[in-house]
């Protein structure tokens, strides 16, 4: 035998840490970039979380591990969080705390499906599902949604997904990345409804939740409790390097993932944990970051319908835009690539996101400061006018 | 269909939380605890972290992802320290930073085994790597150790295992848990060519480097690049709840590594890489440590060998004893219970190590205070004197 790297770990690379390279790159030559690639927000953690975390440091507290589900104040303080906001009552016992909603999606999948197992998600789709499952041996049946059905999951293609083979599971994410889509109340219990029916486990990826421009998103933790509920501290609550998150879980696989999170992650970040319980007063700094992503989403959205950018999928929350690039004929790897290069902003290819029609498509991130995406805008409508001439000048020849 | 938990979440929880939560109970009932059941530093992480830590939060740094293998100037530190500490020198691009030595196992093993491989591990060893095994799909190979071969597992040890069917990894932990043992530098060598020679996956778990009583443990970081070596910040660092470890990876591997990085965890948290760089400086106060657990040792292996506790496993790193008290003929188990609950005193039952003979052994955590280990050293040795008279009572009726 000769020593080989694991066939699973031959998963897609995120794509987009491609253009963070070359953003930062450019960046160190001295050049200016706007950061419209990233997946998180431009600014830390709200001050309360910040205090807390100070205190601690100033006191020279041991932090060691905690229990692997979580320090119990946090969790007492994330199941009040489900009825603050949505009226629903949760147990303490089924919120688990984790090392990030990364974290969340690995132990939702372990406990949830053994190997070979068929788990729908979505095409365009938050991409480490599919490339979690592969490493962990489940099979992603990629369901496509866009623009026709509002870029949300149907019952309908439901059950033409399970035509070939039953499925066993179902992840769908609202608000969405990379499209900000929300599934209403109406679609939410539709879709547990049709996951009841058939016996299938549906993962409902609630990390944006908090950042929604019309109302709050329904939440899935309120329909059964055998859905299992993702949630972060990462999104609405700013504090992404953290690394914290939480689950709420059906209460037949808390021991597992209990179990799981023990031998797996031992636990979540110590001062991670209490900080997080002082991010929970910030509400007003943390709603000011939602008015801004609005803000954003409105000024990039009217440029980018002037330049040419079609199916711009609804973004009702979260903090990206998502649009149909095809109009130019540039693949959207290279669209990415010169936009970076000619006009310094930084931008996600479809592609990492949707594999199949990805390279017709781009995700704009709304994180960062309005002048930042401002500049950004006008920048991409100059440089559309100056392509829309070349274009012209072509023809014309 | 019906909803269940996955099979491959029905692994061991880690019996020792059990006895945490008891003597936590035992605690909050207000009766004092000494803590010998933990395994981890009673202390906080060091100045030098604690300040850098500190600078970031006043300068309300924003703390987003890093990327997935960790920030450039920790790499470089870490590569620094096997110079440093073993003249090894060690190329940044090998060194990947992990949210704690548990994502260097998953990462390791997922990076380097597939599904239905054979794995070596050590019984007794440290429980984890074989429940990660068992729910990543990978076959734990136990191969027995204990007093008649100094807890060490041996070339021809691996011949045995391999005779059944061939062998695909190799899991050492050098100093180890529970027992601290450490290979010399023959031993080590030896493991690594007979790896080389099988085409086997040799992974040394080295998270308590640092720790060790008699000169530092050899690293296999020197012997040949093939090997996947796994670092902490958890022990001799003292910054366990920051959750920051880190590997030194195959050249061959790094690349897999990166990817199911990406995916399965983003980042390393961020605060915590920053804060790992200002602790390498502070060695004057990581040492008094190490000399604290030497102490601990030297009292705590007195009493043990003279209340009867045999086989004790040669301590030269980590913080624990690991003893035989089968003498009293009571499973371990009970021990471990009965000590919380008549004394005070907390250890972790050897079942958690060991599934076969683990209820003769039990596990002694040397990391707390002097005055703490004296103290339980003091208790073991009245309730033992009890013990002997009950027995030599019960035996005259």
């Amino acid at each position: 035998m000769t020593l080989h790297p694991s066939a699973r770990s031959s998963i897609d690379p995120f794509r987009v840490m491609e253009i963070v390279a070359a953003a930062a790159e450019r960046e160190s030559a001295g050049e200016d970039v706007l950061h419209l690639e990233v997946g998180q927000p431009s600014t830390g953690a709200p001050a309360g979380a910040v205090q807390a975390a100070t205190r601690l440091l100033a006191d020279r507290a041991p932090l060691g591990y905690t229990p692997a589900c979580g320090i119990a104040p946090l969790r007492d303080r994330i199941a009040e969080l489900y009825y603050d906001r949505y009226g629903v009552p949760v147990e303490t016992e089924r919120v688990i705390v984790t090392a990030g909603a990364s974290a969340g999606v690995v132990l939702s999948v372990l406990a949830a499906f053994d190997p070979g197992d068929r788990v729908v998600v979505t095409e365009p789709g938050y991409p480490c599902y599919r490339q979690i499952m592969q490493a962990l041996g489940i099979e992603p049946v990629p369901v496509r949604i866009g623009p026709e059905d509002g870029f949300l999951l149907s019952p309908a293609a439901l059950d033409t997904a399970a035509e070939s083979a039953p499925l066993d599971g179902v992840v769908i994410a609202s608000p969405a990345n990379p499209t900000g889509t929300v599934y209403d109340a109406a679609q939410l219990t539709a879709l547990d409804r049709w996951s009841r029916d058939h016996g299938v486990r549906l993962i409902a990826d609630e990390i944006y939740h908090g950042i929604t421009f019309e109302g709050s998103a329904p939440t899935a933790t309120g329909l059964t409790t055998d859905n299992i509920v993702i949630g972060s501290f990462s999104k609405y609550f700013s504090m992404t390097g953290w690394r914290l998150g939480w689950l709420v879980a059906p209460p037949d696989l808390i021991e597992g993932i209990d179990r799981l999170s023990q031998n797996l992650y031992l636990s979540p970040p110590t001062l991670a944990q209490h900080a997080a319980i002082g991010a929970f007063g910030d509400t007003v700094e943390l709603d000011a970051h939602v008015n801004r992503y609005r803000l954003n989403r409105d000024r990039l959205t009217a440029t980018l319908n002037r330049i040419g950018v079609s199916d711009i999928a609804p973004c009702d929350g979260a903090f990206y835009l998502y649009g149909n690039v095809s109009s130019w004929g540039i693949d959207s790897r290279v669209l990415v690539d010169r936009w970076l290069d000619e006009i310094g902003v930084a931008t996600a290819p479809g592609i990492d996101f949707d594999p199949v029609d990805g390279h017709r498509w781009i995700r704009w991130s709304l994180a960062g400061s309005t002048a930042d995406v401002t500049e950004a805008a006008k920048r991409l409508e100059s440089w559309a006018v100056g392509q829309h001439r070349t274009v012209r000048q072509q023809g014309s020849v």
